[in-house]
């Protein structure tokens, strides 16, 4: 099926072609603003002091992260090559590889530019932005150019998308282990830290004196960074090969074009990308957050254009609306979330309202606003569905998936920007920056605080709308007619499908509680047994600390990591393909809206907490009500939330690899 | 396709008329222990005070919610009888009338019984266990006997299985506004009550000075009590009559006894129930729950014997081995929902454990507990449905699910008693009773949570089981082959059904919220501005608490309940009727997982706090953590999750209706 053979050779090779191009630039261009990133001066030795303490805290847990990881795929990947052959051993191998080059390079360039931001803000506000920005923006365009490239290049090789799916499947594997150990990491040291520090000490966040403060700051780059990164690096290499196989489905109609649409689609956003880059500036006393917007308003607009050519020239002019519903989608998503998790809408003051009369009222309101925020974010996937269905037939909802994908790489690196102005706030308080300077960090970690949040419900908008796309190629690979939900075996499929999520998470959840109780020991020896810490007199041991952070969320990820793994394979040799068919349906939907739930109502608790402290009022009864909720919500919205839409996309692959066994 | 036309006439008359005998024999035996609990001795004039506000309380409440239900049902009934003939209209307002009058029965009885209790626990506590319990017993065969009655003689007026979904219909909607106008006043009332007294006052559960305690235990008996009552009717008249449809599908193999089956089925287990009574006792320092296991034990025995004789002469023995799938899987999912809920075991220790680190960890140890709680009750209802699948082909599920329920009476005397020793113990505390009553209701009071939760469980259980079976009657009447999921509108369609069940438990969660803002507000203006009220030196405006529970309840039950019956018919008019089954499945699932979740971590929350209570560590910082942990759960365990058993089930009979508008 490999395009010379089919169709014009010249056209479907150009395509390719073009596809490498950008696959390669997006790399160069990543490269650059690393090395540029690297450039910008570094500020005081005290500032370096607690930048390398976080650098080498981080490659500490990468490390030894990468070393597991690395240990448990080669294992699974002799058995892809013992039972599936060469092909998917040899793909699942350079996905699991590509996804950690990715997240590793998010990391590096964030642990960078996280000093470095926090210098720049002490000569402005668009300095510091700029900087952190484009440490955001390094990874992004490194996971689109990774993603392509690999996906173009094992296309030539191959010549049938079906054979690449083991590359989406060691992504997606991988990108499990980063982002579920990642999360553990970074709450179980977050919520520790603050349990003791903020709770028993009434000592301020990031306070230099407190033993896990370094632990926190590692893991806002092991787990939002790095793991994000591989997460994203997923979505789009499972989309894209998930997309290039219906293609083949509808080779009778588009030819190779309907193969090929996917990777020019995907270049198409890496170009709006780079061009949205150049629009995110913001004046001194301005809100960064609408630099974020004029950028990512840019890339949309950019990308609109290039896919009315792409899809006119490649398809037929009616799959324009299905891309625009893609478009569209993402950009009401993204609202949708701004509303359910900032200050000044009804879902924040709510529970900051509840927070006065306790931490069980502020618990209440944000678990209420966390089930209604599922909802309209449904109602707008399910349309966008429909919408591309109805104007484009099932292709169609392949060009509106691609349409939502466009703007990935600027929603990359909007997410990737929040660690690293987190990072920066933390360098300025730990080494006493002046006040206007930890304003500026403050004001750029708040945004840093939104984008993230924005950036989740878009990858959760990515899961649902591409999950219908990957069910469809699992239709299409399994050469099933229907899934009939009225077979008692294909009822339970779906029902355990279901399950699945709700018994990850709840692994999710307590491998943070358990992180976090080791923590707070540690902590509270610590201050019971250092003399003059409290004081400020001496140092803590912050690598105690790190230690604990990585031997324990090293040791939780492993058990519902393989869950994930295994559940779906035992239903689909037990149940058959049809069931599990219904076993991926159950856990996407079960999973995309328990996602939504803990991401913003995570979220929300956050900023209902935000809304004491702008206010004056930290400290007060309602404050600490607020900062139980935020706690209750960090593994929600770090841990247990973005490792789920892992898990979905994961199921998808694995399914689509392990057919053969099913039938 | 009524019995005389197609079977040996005197059969199945016979047939019908044991049952109608049996739904007789059960009235008259609730209204017996009616009766016999009324004869018991009321106590003191102090405690007949309290006892009257109460029932004048819970009066007010039921005759302002009855006339808010009869008034929308009959819009309903206007509709149905418009659009689907007059069968439809008239059992759905028989259905109706039945809920409501099963729901007053328990709430006539539980009022009566709760201060004759208090009185009978100053002589023993066998003696008042067998009070609460017998009046418990009187609203479970009230509920048993009217189903079985209504559906018997309906069935022989209308000759037709699918003609009486009405009455189910008008079950299901009677429960959802009972359940849920019931939920929102108890737990309203109650955190209102709790965060005032118990967290800013210091003063105990259940103290006069409190001016909620009255709508407290009023809640008890509204929401606990009819709402569960009206709750468990709708359950077992759904299934009856789906499987009664069922047995219609399997005419050519069983003939007339697959549609009576039911009937006898449900006629057994009464019987069954009738026997496990007389082996409720308790001496004097043992526990209670043992009694209950007794009796629930040979109520089983007893069922699973008639079900041999049911079995092998209705239909053929290897539909034996589904009855006990169905009458196995019971227990095991009550002895698990007793493992997650229960002191002395990991989930509620592990909770305790984690309040030591404040409220908020055990707020995350907590919802880690709900999810993992959904586990292990899936998968027994998954190997039940496959066991009676295998053994006994689509119709085993029904037999299954008959035998799951062959207990629901002796369950529902259980969850009975749950809200009467409740109030036992508050009229004992608010009256000054001797320590040693005090202690038996204490006592009796934590076996009463123990049953509510394990009822709880069996409630949820009964629900998943029952799906596939209600399901398969929606297949039936559809006339529907498949359900095929990967059409966009039905993998839509299963989309927006997964998501109902969270935006209702939103909804439910926040209107408890509200409720408990009025609350808390009243309840501080009195202390404040009431003298002498914190020194008992004058009484508080109990009446003004109870209004607020009352008013406020229910105006926040009518949104969410429209909903739920909206949303169906949208989706079913909109995308058709293979949408509106996705619909159904999806909301069933995840409904079911939700109402898992909310109902065994509230249950685990409210015993984490208890372990602290018995040790003796009332007042540490610790309890307080399990206190925040226990309010938040109350609005789950009590309010949402109840309501979505019925929910799920709401929406089953509402498609069936609904069917010919979706086609």
């Amino acid at each position: 099926m490999i395009f010379h053979e089919q169709d014009d050779p010249l056209n479907g090779e150009t395509m390719i072609e073009i596809a490498i191009a950008t696959g390669i630039i997006s790399i160069l261009a990543s490269l650059f603003l690393a090395w540029h990133v690297n450039r910008q001066p570094k500020g005081s030795p005290k500032m370096n002091e607690i930048a390398d303490a976080i650098r080498t805290g981080a490659y500490a847990f990468l490390k030894r992260q990468y070393t597991t990881i690395a240990a448990i795929a080669l294992v699974v990947a002799a058995l892809l090559y013992y039972v599936f052959g060469w092909h998917t051993g040899v793909s699942f191998v350079l996905g699991v590889i590509a996804s950690l080059i990715a997240g590793f390079i998010g990391m590096d360039v964030a642990t960078r530019a996280n000093i470095r931001t926090a210098n720049a803000a002490r000569k402005g506000l668009n300095k510091s932005l700029r900087i952190s920005f484009l440490g955001g923006m390094a990874m992004g365009l490194a996971v689109m150019g990774l993603s392509l490239l690999g996906i173009s290049l094992l296309y030539i090789w191959f010549g049938d998308p079906k054979l690449i799916v083991g590359f989406g499947f060691g992504a997606s594997f991988a990108a499990l282990f980063a982002q579920l150990g990642g999360g553990i990491y970074t709450k179980g040291a977050d919520v520790g830290a603050d349990l003791v520090g903020k709770v028993e000490k009434n000592i301020p966040e990031d306070d230099p004196r407190n033993p896990a403060v370094i632990a926190d700051l590692v893991g806002d780059n092991v787990g939002d960074e790095a793991g994000r990164g591989a997460d994203l690096f997923e979505s789009i290499t499972a989309e894209n090969i998930g997309a290039m196989i219906l293609g083949l489905a509808f080779f009778p109609q588009f030819g190779i074009n309907g193969v090929l649409f996917p990777l020019l689609a995907r270049s198409a956003g890496i170009y709006a990308t780079i061009v949205g880059i150049f629009f995110v500036n913001v004046k001194e006393n301005e809100d960064p957050m609408k630099a974020m917007r004029t950028g990512l308003a840019v890339t949309t607009i950019v990308a609109a254009v290039a896919f009315y050519f792409l899809v006119t020239n490649m398809l037929t002019f009616n799959l324009y609306y299905s891309a625009l519903a893609g478009l569209v989608a993402a950009l009401l998503i993204g609202y949708i979330t701004e509303y359910y998790t900032s200050r000044g809408y009804r879902p924040v003051e709510s529970i900051a309202k509840s927070s006065e009369t306790g931490p069980a009222t502020n618990i209440i309101t944000g678990i209420s606003v966390g089930m209604e925020s599922a909802v309209l974010p449904i109602i707008v996937i399910s349309v966008a569905i429909l919408v591309a269905y109805i104007t484009g037939g099932l292709y169609g909802t392949a060009v509106a998936t691609m349409g939502m994908l466009a703007t990935t790489g600027f929603v990359l690196a909007m997410d990737g920007f929040g660690p690293i102005t987190d990072n920066a706030g933390g360098i300025a308080e730990m080494s006493n920056l002046e006040k206007a300077t930890r304003k500026r960090t403050d004001i750029l970690d708040s945004t840093g605080n939104t984008t993230k949040a924005l950036t989740k419900g878009y990858a959760m908008g990515v899961a649902a709308l591409s999950a219908f796309l990957l069910f469809s190629a699992y239709f299409e690979v399994a050469n099933l007619a229907v899934i009939d939900v009225a077979k008692p075996s294909v009822f339970v499929g779906a029902f355990l499908g279901a399950l699945l999520p709700f018994a990850f998470s709840s692994l999710a959840i307590r491998a943070v509680g358990n992180t976090a109780f080791e923590m707070v020991k540690e902590v509270r020896r610590q201050f019971r047994t250092i003399p003059g810490l409290m004081q400020g007199k001496t140092k803590p041991d912050y690598a105690k600390c790190v230690d604990i952070s990585v031997r324990s969320s090293l040791k939780e990820m492993v058990l519902p990591s393989l869950l994930v793994v295994a559940a779906p394979v035992a239903v689909g040799m037990l149940l058959k393909a049809e069931a599990a068919g219904a076993f991926l349906i159950g856990a996407t939907i079960s999973g995309v809206l328990l996602a939504m739930m803990m991401n913003n109502g995570g979220g929300a608790w956050d900023n209902a907490k935000k809304t004491f402290e702008i206010a004056g009022k930290k400290g007060s009864e309602a404050h600490k009500a607020a900062v139980v909720g935020d706690t209750v919500g960090d593994p929600l919205k770090d841990t247990a939330g973005p490792s789920l839409h892992v898990l979905v996309k994961l199921l998808n692959t694995l399914s689509l690899i392990f057919i053969p066994l099913f039938l």
